[in-house]
C-alpha cells in the first residue's frame, strides 16, 4: 500500500503515487505510442518524454491529430509569482519550449500575479508583482519566439480577462468549486473566484480568432483541478476544451523523501544559484550510497532510491548510455556517490552558467515578451 | 404585525416596513435635525430629504463634518444595467446631483455591466453593454458636472478595478458573504465575487489621492447588503469606511400594492415613455377614490393609501403649501381621481420632456464622462 498523498493547486505533500493520481483525478496516463506519435509529429525526440517526467495528459492525442492536419494549434502555461524560481518550475517551461519550436505554436504564458497574494498571508500584490517581474527573466531565458510568445500578468491584462473570467464564473457553482478545490466556508473570495482567470487562456477570444483549434497546457500535475473545471466550461462558451500534459514533481535535494520547494530553499536549486551553493545543496543530497567507501566498493549502491540518481535520470545525463552505464556502475561499487554528487554539480552549474547568460540577455527583451491592456 | 418583506440587492417583495428595515441592516434613521445639517452645509433643501424619501443612512454626519471642514469629499453611486431606466432610478441620482453641486464633490459612477449578466439568465455580457451605453444618457441627463464626473463599465475599467477587488476579496470570506448575501451552493462565482467589485469606487487609491477623506454612497436601501462588507473591509485595507444615505423605493403604477420593477413594464414609468404611455399607465393606478364620482364627492378620497399622491408626494408636487392644498382637496371630496390623475400625468410628462431633450444631447457628451482604462 502507497503511503497516503496529497496533491491540489496548494498543496503537495506525501509519497506521490503517480498511478494512482492519474486514476484519482481521471487523466489518462502518456503511453509508448502517444509518446511515439508525439515525437514523430515533432520531428524530434525529448528526454522528458523519453524518460517519464511528463507521465499523464487529457486529449494530448488531439492536440497532435490537429497539428498534423496542420490546423493552427496553440500553447499556454504560466507561472504564478511568489518567489524565486527553481529548476523544477523550468520543466513545463522547457517541454512548452520544444513544443512551440516543433510545432510553430503561439504560446499564452500567463502570470497570475493575483494568486498567491489571496491564497497566502503577508504577501502583498507589490511583492507578487516584484517576483513576476524577477520570474519574466526565467521564462524568456528558456528561449521562446518573441513573435509568438505573449507573457501577461494577469493585474495588466484583466481588461482583457476579467469580462472573460466572469464569463467563465457564471458557469461554476459553489458546490463544484468546494468539490473540486475542498473550498471551505473560510476560504476567501478571492481565493475562491480565481479558478475563472486560470481558465481564460486556454479559449482567450483574441487569440482564439488566429487559432481556431485546440490549446495545450503543459503543466505540473497538481494544477490539473484548474482545468478540470476549465474543460467542463469551456464548450459552455462555444470552444473545444483545452488539451493538457502533466509533468511529475523533481524530489527534493537534502533529506530523504524531502519535495523541491521554494519555501525551503535547501530543497530547491533556485536559477541564480551560484556554483558554490549548488555544491552544498547537492553535497548534502540523500543518495543509494552506503555508509562507508569501503562497503559501496564492495555491495555497490542503489540508484532506484538515490536523489542524485533520479536528478541525472529525468534532467541532466542526457545520453541514454550514459545513464546506463552511470546506474551499472554505481550498482557494482565502480561509481560512489561524491563523484556521482561531482558530476550533477558540473551538470547543473553548466547549465546555470547558460541560463544565468540567457537571464541576463533577458533583461533586455522584456518588451518583446510582455503584453499589457 | 407588519406582514413580512424580503429587500435584498436582488430581490425586494413584500410590503417594506422602512423602521424595521432600518433594525434589520443595523443603519440609522435620517433624523430631524441630521436633515437641518445636511440642509445648512448644503446651503439648499432638497424635497427628497424633506419628504421622507431618504430616510436612513450609514456616518453621513461625519461626511457632512469633513465637508464643513473643507476637506475633500467624494461621492459614488452606480446603476447595473439590464434594461431601460425608470424614474425610480433617477432618484439616489437626481439627489446626488444636489450633492455635487452643494459641495462641489467629485463623483464616481460605477456601471457594473457584468453584475445582471452573472445574476440572470439568458442575458449576455453585449446586452449587458448595449443597456450601460443607452442607460449613461440618462445618468448623464441628470446634469453632473464633467469636469468632476467620472462613469465607467466595470468591463473597461478592470484593469484598474480588477486588482482592487482581490484586494478586498482577500478579507471576504465566504462564510461573511453566505450571512449577508445569503448566498448558496447552488450561486456561481461570478455572483459570489461580484461583491468585490462593487465596494472598489468606495476607497479607488486613484480617486482618494485626490479626495483623502469620506466617500458617500447615496443608493436604494437594497444595496446596504454590499456596503455593509465594504464598511467592515475599508479599514483594513488603510481606508476609512464610507459613508451612505438611503432612498426607499417608488410604489408600481397599475394595481395597488404592486412595485416599480423594470421586470414588469406596466408598473414603471421608463425615461423614454411617450405622453401617451406615461397617461395610460397613469390612468389604470390604485388610487384611494371611491367606486363612484358621487360617493367620493361626498366621503372624499384617502390620499393616505394612494399610489397617485404618493408620486405627488415624493416627487412632483415640489410646494409644500400644494400639496397639503392636494391632500385636504381629496379628502373633502373636492379633488377627483381623474383630475388628480390628470395632474400628475402633465407633470410627468413636463418633467420627461425635459429629461428627454437632455437625454438626446447626452449622446454628444458621452466621452466628457466615460473613464476607460
Amino acid at each position: 500500500m502507497p503511503e497516503d498523498f496529497i496533491v491540489t493547486p496548494w498543496e503537495v505533500s506525501g509519497d506521490i503515487d503517480y498511478s494512482e493520481l492519474i486514476k484519482r483525478f481521471g487523466t489518462k496516463p502518456l503511453n509508448q505510442p502517444l509518446i511515439d506519435k508525439i515525437t514523430k509529429a515533432a520531428g524530434k525526440d525529448h528526454m522528458f518524454l523519453r524518460r517519464g517526467l511528463f507521465f499523464s495528459h487529457r486529449d494530448m492525442d488531439l492536440w497532435i491529430n490537429d497539428s498534423e492536419k496542420k490546423k493552427k494549434v496553440y500553447l499556454y502555461t504560466g507561472r504564478a509569482p511568489s518567489g524565486p524560481v527553481h529548476i523544477g518550475h523550468l520543466i513545463p517551461w522547457m517541454f512548452t519550449k520544444y513544443l512551440q519550436d516543433a510545432f510553430k505554436a503561439p504560446l499564452l504564458f500567463q502570470i497570475p500575479d493575483e494568486e498567491k497574494f489571496v491564497f497566502k498571508d503577508g504577501l502583498s500584490l507589490e511583492d507578487t508583482h516584484k517576483w513576476a517581474m524577477d520570474n519574466i527573466l526565467d521564462i524568456i531565458a528558456c528561449g521562446f519566439d518573441p513573435k509568438i510568445t505573449d507573457i501577461f500578468l494577469d493585474t495588466e491584462y484583466s481588461k482583457t480577462m476579467y469580462k472573460e473570467a466572469m464569463k467563465v464564473g457564471k458557469h461554476i457553482t459553489f458546490s463544484t468549486a468546494k468539490a473540486v478545490f475542498g473550498f471551505k466556508n473560510e476560504n476567501n473570495l478571492g481565493e475562491i473566484f480565481y479558478t475563472c482567470m486560470q481558465s481564460v487562456p486556454a479559449f482567450l477570444p483574441s487569440i482564439r480568432e488566429k487559432t481556431n483549434t485546440f490549446c495545450l497546457i503543459p503543466h505540473a500535475i497538481d494544477q490539473d483541478p484548474h482545468f478540470r473545471v476549465t474543460r467542463d466550461v469551456a464548450p459552455k462558451l462555444g470552444y473545444p476544451k483545452p488539451c493538457a500534459i502533466h509533468t511529475k514533481f523533481l524530489p527534493g535535494l537534502g533529506a530523504k523523501d524531502s519535495k523541491m520547494s521554494a519555501s525551503h530553499p535547501e530543497t530547491c536549486i533556485f536559477t541564480t544559484d551560484d556554483a558554490k551553493a549548488v555544491q552544498t545543496k547537492v553535497g548534502k543530497t540523500f543518495t543509494g550510497g552506503c555508509d562507508t567507501v569501503e562497503k559501496q566498493k564492495k555491495q555497490g549502491g542503489n540508484p532506484d532510491i538515490c536523489t542524485v540518481y533520479q536528478y541525472h535520470y529525468y534532467l541532466f545525463e542526457q545520453s541514454d548510455k550514459d545513464l546506463k552505464d552511470r546506474y551499472k556502475k554505481c550498482k557494482a561499487g565502480k561509481l560512489l556517490c561524491g563523484n556521482c554528487k561531482g558530476d550533477l554539480v558540473n551538470y547543473v552549474n553548466k547549465f546555470l552558467k547558460k541560463h544565468q547568460e540567457n537571464r541576463e540577455k533577458a533583461k533586455k527583451k522584456i518588451k518583446e515578451f510582455l503584453i499589457r491592456d
